[in-house]
C-alpha cells in the first residue's frame, strides 16, 4: 500500500531530484516579468475543474466579462490565448491576416519588429513604417502609409518596451476603417498600467499579457476581437475532424495556417458552443481572472493614476540623480524608464550588485540600446510609492560605489516630492 | 495613499467583479484534466524571477534535467513549450515538417486526425495509416505504410483517449531511422502512467502535457528532440531582428512558419546562449518541475505500476457490474478506460447524477463514441486505490438508481480482488 502513495519520498533518489520551488524574494522593478499580486498567486493555488463543468464554463464567462472592462470594450469576444504574450500576438496576426494579404506594420522597436517577423512567417506581404527607436508615428505618418502601400491588416504596439515609448492611438481605429483596413495592436507591456481603450481607438482586435501591469504571470495572453474581425476571421472557419457535426460549416476563407492559434476555433470553444479545442488552462485562466479582479475592484482611472505616479516619481528620481532619460518625454510609457547609464560606471555590474546587494531586478536592454541604457519599472504590484523609493535609494547607493556621485539625497527627495504634488 | 493599494475593494463595484475563484472540491475521473497534486499547487504558489536571473534559469535547467527521466531519454533537448498540450503538437510538427513534405500519420482516433489537420495547416502533403477507432497499427502496417508512401515524417498518438487505446511503439524509432524517416510521438495522455520510453523507442520528438498522468495543470508541453531532429531543425534557424548579432548564423532551410513555436529559437532561448523569444511562463515551469520532482521520487517502475492497477481495477470493477469495455485488451490505456454505456440507460444523466450527488467526473465521448461510450479516467494524483473504489461505488449507485442494476457489490469486491493481488 504504502508505495502507492504519489509523492513518497525515497531517500536514495532525493540528490537527483532538486530541492523544491524556493525563490529568493526578490523585487523585479525591471520590463517585466514583475512580482505577481499574492492574491492572484493564492487563485493559482485552486485545484482544476472538468473543462465543460458548469463552473468552470461559468468562470470562462466571467474571465470574458473582466477583461471587457480591462479592454475598455463592448467586444462580445474577449477571452485568453493560452500561451505567453506573444502567442496572442501570433494568433492575431495568423487569424486576421490571409497568406499573400499585405500586412503594414509601425517598426518603432523590438516589438514591431516581432510584428513583422511573424507576418513574414505566415506569408503576409510586409510593408513597415520605420520610426527611429524612442519615437513614435504621427496619425499622419499612419495615414500617408496607409495610402502608400494599402493594407489589409495595420498592426502596431502600443508600448514597447524595448524603447519604453508608447504609441498614441486615438484616431487609429477611425482612420484604418475609413480606408478599409483591418488594425490590430499588441498592448502586452501597458494592459493594466495605462488605458487600452480599445472602443474609443476604434481598434478592431488588441493582445496582452499579464505578467506586466495586470500584476499575473508571463502564460496567458488576453484578446479582444471587434465583431468586424470577428466576422472576417471567421470566413476562414474550420472544424476540427472528430469532432465535426452536420450543422458545422466551413467558411469560404484561406484556411488559417495553424490550429493552436485559429482564433475561428478559439472563440466556438468560448461560444454557448462550446466546442472542443485546446484544454483551456486551468491555473493560468484562474489568475487572469483574478487579476482583472484586482484591476476592476481598484478601479481603472485609479490604477491609471497609481502607474502614471510611479513612472513620474521614477523619472524625477532618476534625473535628480544627474542622469538622463531616453526618447522623448511626450510618449514616455508611464510604467517603465529608460535612462541612460552613466560614461564611468559598467552597466552590467551595477544590475549585479542592486541583485546581489539589494535584490532588486533592474532591466538590461536589446539590439542598438544593450548597454547604452536601463530599463526601470513600476508595474502592477510594483507600481507602489515604497517601491520606487526603494529602487532609488538602491540605485543612488550602488552608483555612488560604482565611482558615479549623484548629488546626496537628491533622488528619493524628487521622487516624494512627486508623491506629495499627486 | 490610500488609494494607492492595488486591489484595494470599493463596496460599489463588488457585484461586477464576481467571487474569488472557489472551485468545487471534484473528483475528476474523466480522460483529464485532473485533480492537480496538491504540492505542484502549493509550488505555483510562489513569486516571479527575472527572466534571465540566474535561479530562473537554474529551475530551467534542472527541468530539463528532470524531464530527461520523466522521457526516459538521454536527449540534450528536454524542455518545455509554453502552451497546453497542443501547443507542444504544433510546435513538434511545424519545426519538423517542411512545407511541401511528406507527412504521414497513423490516424486511430481523434488526436490521429489532429496530428492530420495540423499538418495540413502547416503545408505538409499528408499521407495516412487509416485504422479502425479501437484498434491499433502494427508494426508491419507501419513499415508498409513508409514504405509506401516514403514520408520525411511519420506521426503518431501513443495513447489517444478518444478510444483509450495506447499504439505500441516497440521498433518503430529503429523502423524510422532504417528507413531515412524523422519519427514524432504526441504523448499527452500517457506521460507520467506509461512508460513513454523515448531511447528505447528510438522516436526522435516527443510531447506530452501536465494535466493527465503528470498530475499538474494544463498549460505546459513537455517536449523532448533527438540530436538528429534538433540539427534538422537547426538547419531552419531564424535569428528574431532586434537581438540578431555578428555570431548568429541562419540555417539554409525552409523559415519555419510560426514564430512562437519555432523550436530552433526555442531551443536556443533553453540553451546556454539565453536567445531571447517568449518569456517564460514561470508559474507553470514551476508546476512542471514540481510534478516531475513528484514522479522521479516516487520512482517510475512504480507510478507505472500504480497506474497498471488503478486501470485493471476499474476494469475489473466495471466488468462485474456486467458493463462491456470498449477495444481491445491487449493495446488498452492503463490509466483511462473505454466502457459502452448500457441501452436502459440515457449516458449523460448518469454523467450529470455522478456530478451531481457525488461530485464525481467521468468522461463522455467524441466523434463516432459520443453516445456510445463513457471513459473513466485513473491518471497522475488519481490512480489511487481509494479513488477507484470510490468511483465504482458511486456509478454503482447512480446506474441503480437509473434502472440498470449491477450485481450487488460486485464491482468495488472485483477492484479490491485487482489490488489484493497486485
Amino acid at each position: 500500500m504504502s508505495g502507492e502513495r504519489p509523492g513518497l519520498g525515497r531517500g536514495k533518489r532525493r540528490a537527483r531530484v532538486f530541492g523544491q520551488i524556493d525563490p529568493p524574494h526578490r523585487l523585479l522593478m525591471g520590463p517585466g516579468p514583475v512580482n505577481v499580486h499574492p492574491r492572484v498567486l493564492r487563485a493559482m493555488s485552486a485545484d482544476m475543474l472538468g473543462q465543460f463543468d458548469p463552473e468552470m464554463t461559468g468562470y470562462m464567462n466571467e474571465t470574458m466579462a473582466l477583461y471587457r472592462r480591462v479592454f475598455m470594450t463592448e467586444n462580445r469576444w474577449t477571452l485568453l490565448v493560452d500561451g505567453t504574450a506573444r502567442a496572442g500576438i501570433e494568433a492575431a496576426l495568423v487569424s486576421l491576416v490571409e497568406p499573400g494579404a499585405r500586412l503594414l506594420v509601425v517598426q518603432a522597436g523590438r516589438f514591431g519588429l516581432l510584428l513583422s517577423e511573424i507576418g513574414q512567417r505566415i506569408g503576409a506581404e510586409i510593408r513597415t513604417l520605420d520610426i527611429p527607436w524612442g519615437e513614435v508615428a504621427t496619425l499622419e505618418q499612419i495615414e500617408a502609409a496607409i495610402v502608400a502601400h494599402r493594407p489589409q491588416v495595420f498592426a502596431a504596439i502600443h508600448g514597447d518596451t524595448s524603447t519604453t515609448m508608447a504609441q498614441p492611438l486615438d484616431g487609429v481605429g477611425a482612420l484604418c476603417r475609413r480606408h478599409g483596413v483591418l488594425s490590430y495592436v499588441d498592448a502586452t507591456a501597458t494592459l493594466g498600467g495605462m488605458a487600452v481603450a480599445t472602443d474609443a481607438w476604434g481598434v478592431d482586435v488588441v493582445t496582452g499579457g499579464l505578467q506586466k501591469c495586470m500584476g499575473g504571470p508571463p502564460g496567458s495572453s488576453p484578446i479582444t476581437i471587434s465583431d468586424r474581425a470577428a466576422a472576417h476571421i471567421m470566413k476562414r472557419r474550420h472544424v476540427e475532424a472528430g469532432i465535426r457535426g452536420a450543422d458545422l460549416d466551413e467558411g469560404p476563407g484561406a484556411l488559417i495556417r495553424s490550429n493552436y492559434f485559429d482564433l475561428a476555433m478559439i472563440m466556438e470553444y468560448w461560444s454557448e458552443k462550446r466546442l472542443n479545442h485546446h484544454t483551456e488552462a486551468t491555473s493560468m485562466l484562474y489568475a487572469a481572472r483574478e487579476a482583472a479582479r484586482v484591476m476592476v475592484e481598484e478601479g481603472l482611472e485609479a490604477r491609471f493614476a497609481r502607474h502614471r505616479a510611479a513612472g513620474a516619481a521614477m523619472s524625477a528620481g532618476l534625473r535628480a540623480m544627474g542622469l538622463t532619460l531616453y526618447g522623448q518625454d511626450a510618449c514616455r510609457m508611464t510604467n517603465v524608464t529608460g535612462v541612460y547609464i552613466p560614461d564611468c560606471v559598467d552597466g552590467e555590474r551595477v544590475r549585479a550588485r542592486m541583485r546581489g546587494e539589494f535584490e532588486i531586478e533592474i532591466g538590461t536592454a536589446f539590439g542598438p540600446l544593450a548597454g547604452k541604457i536601463w530599463r526601470i519599472g513600476a508595474m502592477g504590484y510594483n507600481a507602489m510609492r515604497h517601491k520606487v523609493l526603494i529602487t532609488l535609494g538602491a540605485l543612488d547607493a550602488v552608483l555612488r560605489a560604482e565611482g558615479y556621485v549623484p548629488p546626496a539625497g537628491a533622488a528619493i527627495e524628487a521622487a516624494r516630492a512627486v508623491y506629495d504634488r499627486s
